[in-house]
């Protein structure tokens, strides 16, 4: 497959669980979305599973292209870029949809093994951003010495997958969170005269 | 209904989206939990979902009743009470099984008024307890007098649905987010020598 294909597929991918979600997710559905045809699809992947688990994949890979590295040079201020990244919605438009199929693939967590690796190998890649930058930020002293940087990105990544969780099922607003979580930077881990991050 | 009878059908269908998750649930599936047969459950519920409606009144009833009200004694030790409450299993055996059905209720929280129209009465339920708590420790000084009870209680409900979403998606324990949210406690809330909560 050519690289074009690939981004196609995966595009036509992303807006059919869009459209349909997951559990009602067929391939003809993606088809539909791309320039190829439902045989076509068949002959790249064996099945709907495999085809959704190269999508993770691919989206994972987006993912940690997108990720900025830590600089190090200012870490409060990294640590709320992070926020913002992870709390702003890539597509105004598909956003609702798009976290939906994905609260759906999580609720396939237990039953999936594939989709569990995939889904812990996010997990680990978002607490281990986090944990560099505060990390980076207690070496500096702008966050307090006795911050916990492993303890401190778990945090981190739980109340994200909250944001969305409730975005998905009662439309809370992400920006609530993320104002929530700022407070949080200034109250916990900021050390006395590192400034403020919020207004 | 008696009331027996309504709680009959109530914990088969506990047992039933246990055991089948809730896309591929069944009205068949949930006679079979119980010793009512598919056709006595058509007759007082018009569809699965109607059912489910009533499982979802019927669980809020209940957490209801198990929700202790603040007696505003000692806010700072009902906050860490409450916390635990929330993230301690009711029943181990089929904690997972059930985390993982409701996660898929929440899932469709967009696409089901009625289903959103329950989230959002727990969701508020519980924001409502925490910020009970919250203001309590505000008035009575053991928690810091800048602290804002709504918007905190707000950032206990996301934290919990993260712990919950994630415990589904990658076995991410509660206890971890319950040592994290004492810590929040702890560094956020207590007011100056207002006593540690955390060992």
């Amino acid at each position: 497959m050519t690289d074009e294909t690939i981004d196609e597929i995966m595009s036509a991918t992303y807006c059919a669980l869009c459209k349909h979600g997951y559990a009602s997710l067929r391939m003809q559905d993606i088809a539909d979305e791309s320039t190829k045809s439902k045989a076509t699809l068949h002959y790249y992947y064996d099945s709907k599973h495999d085809l959704l688990c190269s999508f993770l994949e691919y989206l994972y890979e987006s993912f940690d292209e997108a990720i900025e590295e830590p600089t190090g040079d200012d870490p409060a201020e990294e640590l709320v870029a992070l926020v913002e990244f992870m709390l702003t919605p890539r597509d105004e438009d598909t956003h609702q949809e798009f976290q939906t199929a994905i609260l759906e693939i999580k609720a396939q967590g237990p039953y999936d093994e594939t989709f569990r690796e995939h889904l812990t190998r996010f997990d680990r890649r978002i607490h281990d951003r986090f944990e560099a930058v505060v990390e980076a930020g207690v070496e500096r002293g702008v966050f307090r010495s006795d911050v916990d940087p492993d303890a401190t990105a778990d945090f981190f990544v739980t109340v994200i997958n909250g944001a969305r969780s409730r975005y998905v099922a009662v439309e809370y607003p992400f920006e609530n969170t993320r104002r929530s979580l700022l407070g949080y930077v200034e109250s916990s881990l900021l050390a006395d005269g590192a400034g403020v991050v919020v207004e």
